[in-house]
């Protein structure tokens, strides 16, 4: 099958230099053309329009264009793009707003949202890497009437397209998540270096700085512009959470001016499950086990949810309506 | 002159070591002798008992012991240490606490604080190693009736015989640092990990977690026994730091909900002195100025209070009533 990609920035280009080294047709679009030499050479098909590329009747198209560029493709896609047999999906690290986005320019049926877990602090086709996305995991993410054909599409340029894992999500759930471990974090880094910069003895405090931190600021130094526009994509999740962490500081504060040792022993014990989970992957010689996971076709979506909170990836398909997966260490 | 040091840990160990291959004769002992054979080896004299170091008469003692036995040391220096001739100083992290451990000892007239930034995972003699301290800075707490003479004993250990700088702080400046770049954000890192842990979709986050959630949490997968020791002794400081932090993130909240921009930008600006200050530590040939800052001696400790807080580290001095500083990037 052939695999349609726009945008041959890190995430993009790297996936198609990944699925044309293992034998995979891919056909590629950028909004400036200066990667087309070398990714021919690399042996992607580079043509010159959308509608070129949704001509060629790809089994799939790969939206890893910018999050702000994507209403402008949609829209240029719409009337290009052959829905039975073409499925739409993208790399985008929220999922409810780009499906609002696909929804509004009226390719909803067709859409499987995606998010590989690859990155790193580099961009644009000169750092694009196959092997950025080795051991990689992406979260698919369905609704209750998507098709399990498309479904089928995406996850299979996934697992065998691309030799990497998945967990099937709702949008919901995604950027619930997506919020916890990054987006709320964020935040809270550059809290921390904006108390810094607020304290009359900031020179003091910068100059004991050690490793804690320098780790837990880290974040915070990054183009705040684009931290801001993943806050602002992901507001409610971002705003839930951001409360709920000012009421266990506030609860620890209380703990502390009461000295109500309860409270803080159950505080410092609460996290153990992860602590856990995180020795366990610290093992060198993890050998995942691994299990064919049945699903009722009728519920397929929710059976597949069920599987990732158990901490299952899915790494292949077992007959009709079984998944293979591997399951890793879990909280 | 002789410096005394009680524990051959390794904070202990390591300034031992770098003092007597920089030529500073070293006397120590430590609560087991486990590593008197490889200490003396090295050229360190090591002693059966605190009162046969204290009757050394070195110059300076530095308690590199835990904390926690910390009362039951200072109560066997107690009687055999000579004020005349022995300035009293440590290595702990938190500053107003040990002061009043000492002045409850009958030791106060005696004592200087330190704390030297050095420190790594390991611990144990068999981990120490004089690089640790290799352009190490020290914090030095003095009070107001401290004796100009006492604070240049332990000065002097530092950046003549550790070759290290130094700032120079009250104990109460000190701990509101120290809660502001390590206490407090511990707390911070062991919430963020709870909030992980309460989540029903824990699995699916940790699997989702990158970069910025690693970087953010690693300090919370230390020994929580540990981090709840070092926050309950600077108590004060962090319930503070706890409750702006919780204010901030609710401010944010509030943006979030109501769409307020301004907010917003101002947040993500505000961070913005850290961020420059950071970047330009990261060029590769910073070269400090260096310059001589007089004092007054009738309010030294003011005034090289004053010169910390400009992002001053003193290296050395310069007549009777100047230090040579270092000019690091300030905030």
């Amino acid at each position: 099958m052939t695999i349609g990609i726009v945008g041959l920035g890190l995430i993009g280009g790297s996936l198609a230099r990944r699925l044309v080294r293992r034998g995979v047709p891919v056909i590629a679009w950028n909004h400036r053309d200066h990667p087309y030499a070398q990714a021919e050479a690399d042996g992607i098909r580079c043509v010159a329009s959308l509608a070129e590329l949704a001509v060629a009747r790809p089994r799939v198209i790969v939206l890893c264009n910018p999050l702000k560029a994507m209403p402008s493709i949609l829209d240029a896609l719409q009337p290009v793009l052959d829905p039975a047999v073409t499925t739409l999906t993208d790399v985008g690290s929220v999922k409810g707003m780009v499906r609002d986005q696909v929804e509004a320019a009226g390719l909803g049926e067709c859409y499987v949202g995606a998010h590989p877990m690859a990155g790193n602090e580099l961009s644009g086709w000169q750092a694009a890497d196959p092997a950025l996305y080795d051991d990689a995991l992406w979260a698919v993410t369905v609704r209750d009437d998507t098709s399990y054909e498309r479904f089928l599409d995406v996850a299979r340029l996934i697992v065998d397209g691309a030799g990497n894992r998945i967990i099937v999500l709702d949008d919901d759930t995604h950027d619930r998540a997506a919020a916890l471990i990054s987006h709320m974090p964020h935040v809270v880094a550059t809290a921390l270096i904006n108390q810094l910069v607020d304290d009359p003895n900031r020179n003091i405090a910068a100059a004991l700085a050690a490793g804690s931190w320098r780790d837990m600021t880290r974040v915070a130094l990054t183009d705040p512009n684009r931290t801001r526009a993943m806050v602002d994509e992901d507001a409610a999740n971002v705003e839930r959470l951001l409360r709920e962490m000012a009421e266990r500081l506030t609860a620890v504060a209380d703990a502390l001016r009461d000295g109500d040792g309860e409270t803080m022993t159950r505080f410092f014990a609460a996290g153990q499950p992860f602590r856990n989970y995180k020795m366990a992957q610290r093992t060198d010689d993890v050998r995942y086990e691994e299990r064919d996971v049945a699903f009722d076709p009728a519920h397929w979506q929710a059976d597949l949810l069920a599987s990732a909170r158990r901490g299952e990836h899915v790494i292949g398909f077992a007959g009709e309506h079984a998944v293979r997966v591997q399951v890793r260490s879990a909280v």
